[in-house]
């Protein structure tokens, strides 16, 4: 049994363990729509506290401005769910946190809230590392509980692809 | 399905939206040994953006101080598992939130973790809705993932109790 309810998501959050772990390196999150999936999934993993700092589920716009330094002008500008916001939210959250990697994501779970041009399951996820930040764009097609399941593996995964492309610590 | 996991839990997160919803009560989560598990219940159901701001994964002990504002001297003084920390958490969630009710969560969840004062399971959960704080002590006899369940369980049920007991907003 998982805390989490996802096989798949604790066995991502098992391979960041050993390579976080492996590494030193230490890891943070910024949810919007995976509404903390991400981090509980992470911490479904005994000894993920080795590596795992913390996380902030930014649900409203201003708790993404308040907590995580995302500019009202891209807010407004992009709208919550961009590649823009999910690139402050992950720059944001790793210098709050104060963690080598952070990842974000932001996205229309669904039912409802999906527009002509940002249809429900478009989610963006991105990571930030000190030296850049990656940023996918995904739109998933099934109902709100698998798009955000299928949000939080896109997160881990990424968050696993970066971590394993790092140098050491202290670069 | 349900995103979390827990149907149990997707069930306590309908009934504190409808009463949320229906009064107006706005919250926010702050979480240590849950890891995100409350807020992703409670963005299990749609339309939780109506009442839910966000939450913080303070997962290190320096992450309940910077972002929850948890004092030093209370963390040395009495441990992060503590009423002492979970009161501070649910006020500092409650302050850097802007809402009307913070629930927060600090436990052992194991396999690691426990001492003979402070068992595998010891797990405060408290609720801060401005006027007071209250906070409910447990300790939990089952694994890791059944432990953080049973917490996000008890988190969940104090903050439908204080959302029930709430006046109206505005007071």
């Amino acid at each position: 049994m998982t805390a989490s309810g996802s096989d798949s998501l604790v066995a991502l959050a098992e391979r960041l363990q050993g390579i976080c772990l492996g590494s030193g390196l230490t890891v943070g999150t910024a949810e919007s729509c995976t509404g903390g999936l991400v981090a509980s999934s992470i911490t479904d993993v005994a000894g993920s506290s080795g590596y795992f700092r913390g996380g902030i589920v930014a649900y409203a716009d201003d708790a993404k401005a308040s907590l995580l330094d995302v500019p009202g002008d891209v807010l407004a500008g992009h709208g919550a769910v961009s590649a823009q916001v999910a690139r402050a939210m992950a720059t944001g959250a790793r210098r709050r946190l104060g963690v080598d990697l952070a990842v974000s994501v932001t996205g229309i779970a669904g039912p409802g809230g999906g527009t002509a041009e940002k249809p429900v399951g478009l989610t963006y996820v991105a990571v930030a590392d000190g030296a850049d930040v990656a940023v996918r764009r995904f739109v998933w097609r099934g109902d709100r509980a698998s798009n955000k399941v299928a949000s939080a593996e896109a997160a881990l995964e990424l968050l696993i692809e970066r971590a394993t492309d790092q140098p050491a610590p202290g670069r």
